[in-house]
């Protein structure tokens, strides 16, 4: 069986829960490496308050023991620390009305799911909506890619990412290398690729902010030590790209997505184009 | 998305971990109805000593606000009463190993996949297997059951079944109606559809307990209500007949099903079997 | 990916279309020993007078190379000999109204899933249900099977089968040992396991004939060879009871399936019942 | 079940095979319509001589009667013209060894997955690599969307699409409506959005040809009549922008894609990205 996952669990309500499938047995993992990845994701430069609040932290409560899977599925848990202050207006079973109306969302906000989703599942409170569309699931996916990832490292395989452009500082279509990628520092604000465009886009988010706006951007990342032969041509929906491509576009927030040159690429003679794979 | 669920979690672990996905929006869910589920299942002359220990509750922890589901995935949870009894060799994280040492097990039992698991995912301690290929997990597949019991309800839809022959005792071929299996007791120690077999079952259980075995039985179970055109004819796997088997067939130790007639059938001509539907 | 297969193709249409994925390359088929089975389909006691119309043959229009398979979808097309004889009725493109109304079926057959198709997809007429619903969709399991059967080969695995009772003739829970069903003579009428039943099982066909009926019977069917570890606990639908159950179950008219003593077992306490699996 | 299709076949093979399955019955189909998009698709200023020689049709053989759609699959066989000349060397069964030594590939061409895919599936002539990997399979695709867009025009939704640069001539990024995607004459050489960059654009494949490479560009597709709520937020693997993502990228050689303003948002801020509906 290969490996997948599925998650569930609103926003504000007591905890996400993913099931992770397809793990083999006999993989060591290694609880902080895995909750630094949820630490990264609430780490960042002009993120929302909420990230403050919350410290996320990966609670397995099935498919692995004294730190090694079993090859049965792997749940995680991961707890909302400020529930507290949502159990009334988000209970399972009994919701207070007073806290209820408090938290209601009436107006759906645009560039949201709100509307749509009101729409497609009969919701009146735009809130049954918004807990589970939140940006929030991704906490969701990291806690599922840590545990990929503590299986590709038994094999040599290693991701990094860094950011390229935020807004109109940086360049979208930076040639970025793999060590360039590794040398990101985890603790700077916008984990720049290139260090001399950060500034420029720290002043990009705080223009941003000061009006009100949200502001776009570009990532780079990369997979060292991939073995040759990952998905296939032989059918529509094993080929590798097409399988990324899904993951990275049901991301909430990405708009576009490009292999190896990409964009540019289209712009190119196919002699001039390079492809996302390089052989050191 | 159509109806389905996934399962996780150790015998002896924290607890067993289940998403259900499909679930429709709108659904009204009845808690004690669903926990009434989760104790028939614990409930029966015969059973092993744990039942007594466990109380088993579920525990909703998405895709539900106020007793309603969201149309997102629903998470439950099952927790395990007695893991504190079990958290020293059953750690996610730190395994005493002088607990686990007492709880590990050398010898595959006859009848069991310990064997089989072992060699698969390569484990020393078979109890890396059992755990995972425990019973138990049927009490996870009760709770996305009860779930789906919920949906069928609004729709006029009811599931029952009764216990028809144990071992001798009964009649594994016995013709149930409809109103037989709705007058089935639930307090009654076996739940058989035809009570003046109970005593004889009970008596067969008595004396299997003496000489230490396990003994067979035959159950039946109908569905009222389903409307025309469940399942189709159209893909070998959209079959009803295959997916029920299969859901069926999948319950640890259950060996045989049979639709309508089924068995009887085999030795009669066609306009003398019965099917599995009735138009009343 | 894992093996598994899809099909497409209406009774009297002009060619039945398999897909199977997940067949590994470098597979050599044999085309005789495939077509056999497709042969020993339409072979046996008492089938319709259709099967001395259609010789069926494999014919392999994608994934295979010189007889060798090279990892991609293996398509197989199964052509109707009698076609030219439905064409005007069945055209994909341009019906005969003259021969659609000779072939129209009005009267939903009872037993079969005329009425309950033609209420679920709006067919006026029951022809439209009836040819895909037709068993004739069995060749095109044959014929994934058959491929997978050429890939079980290279392992050393094989699957034989018999016919063990009919009506009231011969023995539904007869004991069968591998070297019965390797014996089984397969120009013998009805191939039973165990010859001596033969006459009795042919009686019981000429009358229910005689009648106008259909009947009952039973098969066994084995696997040797089988390496320890197919199939897996860890998730209900990986369960290989519960794959090889929807499987059998989704063939027209099989209504019941058990493993090992499967039925007997019901009666019998734990020590006497004998799992599907043999060691020798 | 959902629509989705699986395929099958080789470049030089006989035929290219396709099922569909999640086809409604009762929708009409056109067959001209969906020959059309086929010719579309061998139609293009610059494409490789090939394209002359086949002119590629529909044959449905399942699931489809008098032009209307049964609800049961939908077969497709797409016949590879020029198979007269490729008999010998891509035989199913019995390969000419003279034939085969002349089709040979030995050497891996750069950009292609010739390399991978013989050490994937262990193949030395890398000719039963390429036969299935080549973009011959995009025919399968055409199919397949030409059915699902036969089921869309049902409910008054339409797709269209243009090219909006080629290499360094037109705009990648160009803002363009959906009267314009109207407006694309079919029968001009690219398909160009705005005709005024055809020229340009015409030169560059010319002048690329002539240094034997290949060329980049841009496509904008766009549907139109779409009803809110396809997709969904509930789960990562049924958002829309994932699924379209994957079914884009897997498509041979394109290496990005954007939705909306996609790459040009990366550089704005929240309130002047435009998204990829419009409400009229």
């Amino acid at each position: 069986m290969s490996f997948t996952f599925i998650t569930a669990g609103e926003s504000h309500g007591p905890s996400l829960t993913i099931i992770v499938t397809g793990m083999p047995a006999g993989v060591r993992l290694d609880r902080e490496r895995m909750n630094c990845d949820l630490a990264r994701r609430q780490h960042g430069y002009g993120r929302g308050g909420r990230m403050k609040i919350e410290h996320d932290e990966i609670e397995i409560v099935g498919g692995v023991r004294g730190g090694e899977t079993l090859g049965s599925p792997v749940a995680v848990s991961i707890r909302n620390a400020d529930f507290a202050n949502w159990a009334g207006a988000m209970s399972v079973w009994d919701v207070d009305e007073a806290e209820a109306t408090k938290r209601r969302v009436h107006a759906p906000r645009p560039g949201h799911v709100d509307l749509i989703g009101g729409m497609k599942y009969a919701r009146r409170d735009l809130r049954d909506v918004l807990e589970r569309a939140s940006a929030r699931e991704t906490a969701s996916r990291v806690a599922a890619g840590a545990l990929a990832k503590e299986l590709l490292r038994a094999f040599g395989i290693e991701i990094r990412s860094g950011v390229v452009s935020v807004g109109d500082a940086g360049d979208p279509e930076a040639a970025v290398t793999w060590e360039e990628l590794c040398a990101v520092d985890e603790e700077s604000p916008l984990r720049a690729v290139h260090r001399a465009h950060e500034p420029a886009m720290i002043a990009a988010v705080d223009r941003a902010r000061e009006l009100g706006e949200t502001l776009g951007g570009t990532i780079v990342a990369a997979a060292h030590g991939v073995p040759i032969g990952l998905g296939s041509y032989v059918q529509w929906n094993e080929k590798l790209d097409g399988r990324l491509a899904q993951a990275i576009l049901s991301i909430h927030a990405v708009k576009a997505m490009a292999i190896g040159d990409g964009v540019a690429a289209s712009r190119r003679v196919g002699s001039e184009v390079h492809d996302a794979i390089f052989f050191d």
